[in-house]
């Protein structure tokens, strides 16, 4: 039997990965809608940052809170889809891309939209994600070479860092590269995509 | 048998951690050490962004390489010590947290440390980590309450969420709270820290 979860949820935010991934592991959430200027009390306690996504498992043992979007996509592959997990000989890749994308891939591209760059080899030493320019090459190279964070079959990993490539391509804040543009399409064409990113009907 | 690995390493680099993640499941990697000004063709070759820490899994199936300090020690405990990976009742909280420490948490502490920080709610919504102070005082409020990420039991998650937050402190880059100072102590006085923080005998 599939968990019962609650989703805080807005869809001009990042819980659309939630809802995505939520979406892959064929488990309908309840969502909680959250509105930027009155964030619900529920959210605050169970996420003091009041950021989306959130999500509440309502487990057996008692009510679990996960938050991060990369952490409640693993999380929910770990409750409801362990197909969707890493085989032994995938795990290096599958953690190193989800790690990538949640910092060094994350970080630089919002710090480059906000405008704020390293400037120079100390600077670029300092920051996480080095530099901007390498980030994306080193992505670029991985997947003119994979079809997948693992190879050659999906799996969870691909749901956050395929939102990070779908979002930073749509909202025009990661470079354009054929092979991102190739890993886009792969993802869009998938039935749990389109599911969670319709609007709702009405 | 314990496997066979490389760890590209300087001892001024976040590639102390990984150092601390292996003494942690009592494995010795291959040391490679690399210079800032001269970074090795091989550590190149596994990581175009050159960064540390890098490693490279001598596996039986072909050698394998994890990028990210966060992905190496989750990896290095699913290879080498199950007992450091979390329990079913677990899950949530560790990955919660390491993704958090990878995501939020690093890219709040080093861009204050740059000088770069969010004006106002519309920057706040858009950067990942929303605000310092709130990453902060959301890491405190789980620390007033659990001596580990998991609770009472030392994990994987302890050394990278741990070495965020060690780092933080000896830097000056993390606000002082006392859950800080308690957590880091309790760090501080493993085996394997010591062991993996200690300089070379000369």
């Amino acid at each position: 039997m599939a968990g019962s979860y609650t989703l805080f949820f807005n869809p001009m935010s990042r819980a659309l990965i939630a809802k995505w991934a939520f979406a892959e592991v064929g488990v309908e959430p309840k969502l909680a809608m959250v509105e930027w200027d009155a964030k619900p009390a529920a959210l605050l306690q169970a996420n003091p940052m009041g950021k989306l996504p959130t999500i509440i498992h309502h487990a057996k043992g008692g009510d679990r809170v996960v938050t991060e979007a990369a952490a409640i996509c693993h999380y929910l592959a770990e409750m409801e889809a362990p197909d969707l997990l890493p085989r032994e000989d995938e795990k290096a890749d599958y953690f190193r891309w989800m790690f990538f994308a949640a910092g060094p891939a994350e970080s630089a591209i919002m710090n480059k939209a906000m405008g704020w760059e390293p400037e120079g080899v100390k600077q670029e030493a300092t920051v996480g994600f080095g530099s901007y320019d390498r980030m994306v090459d080193t992505l670029d190279n991985w997947f003119q070479h994979h079809d997948y964070v693992c190879g050659k079959r999906f799996t969870m990993a691909d749901v956050y860092v395929g939102a990070q490539v779908d979002w930073g391509l749509n909202f025009g804040t990661l470079t354009e590269r054929d092979s991102f543009k190739a890993y886009q399409a792969r993802l869009q064409g998938r039935d749990a995509y389109k599911a969670a990113m319709a609007p709702p009907a009405g």
